[in-house]
């Protein structure tokens, strides 16, 4: 009889640890950048690093919610924490152009109105997290580029930098290796016929890092947001799908999408807002959405990955490379980090 | 008898023509821009010289079809008629920066690959829409901005030009009437508080005039095409609609479209996307998808036009201003021009 008690007692336990999880929606997703993420090749020193930045990101976010703040404010919050570690991807420890600066991309978008903002090719701007937010709140514009979004930053008051602030050496040295291989490249060009002026892709190793959060809070409002340092060696002035509201950025009334990987396909494949609309159109879950967009990417030969948060608190991270730093915090303050494909 | 006769040949007359017409597919549908275009403000002559310029546009473009050539090559033909004429905000023609500067920006899309091209931000290319097809073509990226497009341009050998070549009277007086404007609202900023940092908008007079093309080929292949000065007046390096692929330009293998008005609005919209995302989730015919879309951007606040071609040679012109400049024709050459609301 004993037994029998314990049993039943372990069962109404269980059945309610299960209902706490099932309320327990997620307020909060963070994406730090997907890619060649191998666990043989990663020191538990680093894995650690990356650990404890996501949660931070995480928990400044959930500050922010748990305060009573709006979802704009807790993705700005999350993201700040990213751009100032050099670590990602984005603001100080983005990756190099080919002329050796840093060109920084970041847009941000309100669920409940369809504000958005975005900046693309700043270079002075400490956090282009909040100058996307700038333009959304202060302009009437949705995307301001290069000098003028600077100057628009000095306008706003924001924190300008010297260029020099962005650097880090982990990130010059992803540089020279690609330069080095570049450098290869047209000397096999050069023996094979005349030199192109293609501008050829860069590895994938050194490709991803994008950051970028969404957040949804108490009155039920989600915003997304991301931010990059783009492609290592780009030229040109290429912009990838950071700043552009539809493709690596967005969110409406039911979901909130942010994205990582090799732009030019979330460009093509509008990604982010392709979620929104086979969830809009075709009642697709965010799981399937997310799938779907992600399978399109790969079809198209591209690759990277998606956060998905929608206005019931469902997540899905999706992705089709090696591994996405990516983590989620619950209304209850649950925090979950993740590295690698699982 | 003879009457019989003659009724019966009429009747079959008739149904021939019918079926011709029928037949008889759109294969080119361009736009020269939307907003307040009214007939009570319109003199004849300027009423001609849009006509024969549209005229002129379909005709490049068709021209390159009837001799089998692809579907990107016609919008570029089309495209590149308009961004010589004065009379479009687009190549020269472009209406003026608040530092009386010409920016432009294009864009072009494949639908049969997904393939597609953009420029932002620049100020030398003579023909914006050719540095976007060479970016699509000859990069493996998708957008370029700035000096750094500019550069991109001249490694590709294309037509480049003094920034004053884009100059003309008529836009320079746009600026003119706008900056007046504009010390009018700094002036009642200042008696009514502190100065704000806002940027206004400008007049919807000075807005419009973006031009765009979708032609369908012979392989039933559709490309899209975008091209404009932007908004007169604009600061801080803005960027509209026209550059990002799925807001102001968007084709895939069942419908292209190019989009023309409040950027802004088509931006958070994802406008071009949207409505190929409703035909394909929605199946809805490019009628509804063209007024679904264009409903939504009404709604947000904004207001323009689009023009939408399908794979079938079914076309659409939607818009929600006074009058649209817009173009088509048929693979019989067929051509038809209208400005206003009818």
């Amino acid at each position: 009889m004993k037994k029998t008690l314990l049993l039943a007692l372990c069962l109404i336990n269980l059945t309610t640890v299960m209902a706490q999880k099932k309320n327990d929606k997620t307020v909060l997703v963070i994406h730090g950048g997907a890619g060649t993420i191998l666990k043989e090749q990663m020191t538990p020193e680093k894995e650690k690093q990356y650990t404890k930045a996501l949660e931070e990101s995480l928990q400044a976010g959930y500050k922010v919610l748990k305060a009573g703040g709006e979802s704009d404010q807790a993705v700005i919050a999350a993201i700040k924490v990213m751009e100032d570690s050099p670590l990602f991807n984005a603001g100080k420890g983005a990756v190099f152009t080919h002329e050796g600066k840093n060109e920084l991309d970041a847009s941000i978008m309100l669920g409940k109105n369809k504000m958005a903002g975005a900046v693309a090719g700043v270079s002075t701007i400490k956090n282009p997290i909040e100058a996307a937010f700038s333009v959304m709140k202060n302009s009437s514009h949705v995307m301001m580029i290069g000098k003028g979004a600077e100057e628009f930053a000095k306008v706003q008051k924001l924190t300008l930098v010297d260029p020099s602030y962005f650097r880090t050496e982990d990130r010059w040295n992803s540089l020279q290796r690609v330069l080095e291989k570049d450098q290869e490249q047209m000397q096999l060009d050069h023996d094979g016929g005349p030199a192109t002026t293609f501008v050829p892709f860069n590895f994938v190793d050194e490709k991803f890092g994008t950051v970028g959060a969404v957040a949804l809070d108490k009155n039920g409002f989600l915003t997304a947001g991301t931010s990059t340092g783009g492609m290592t060696n780009k030229k040109f002035g290429r912009v990838g799908d950071s700043p552009i509201i539809g493709a690596g950025n967005y969110a409406n009334e039911q979901v909130g999408v942010s994205g990582t990987g090799w732009g030019e396909f979330f460009i093509k494949t509008v990604a982010a807002y392709d979620v929104a609309a086979l969830m809009a159109y075709k009642n697709y879950t965010v799981q399937q959405a997310g799938d779907e967009v992600v399978k399109k990417i790969g079809e198209l030969g591209g690759d990277g990955g998606l956060i998905i948060l929608d206005k019931d608190g469902k997540a899905h991270f999706p992705f089709n490379t090696a591994g996405m730093y990516r983590g989620w915090i619950t209304e209850s303050g649950k925090v979950t980090v993740k590295i690698y494909q699982e």
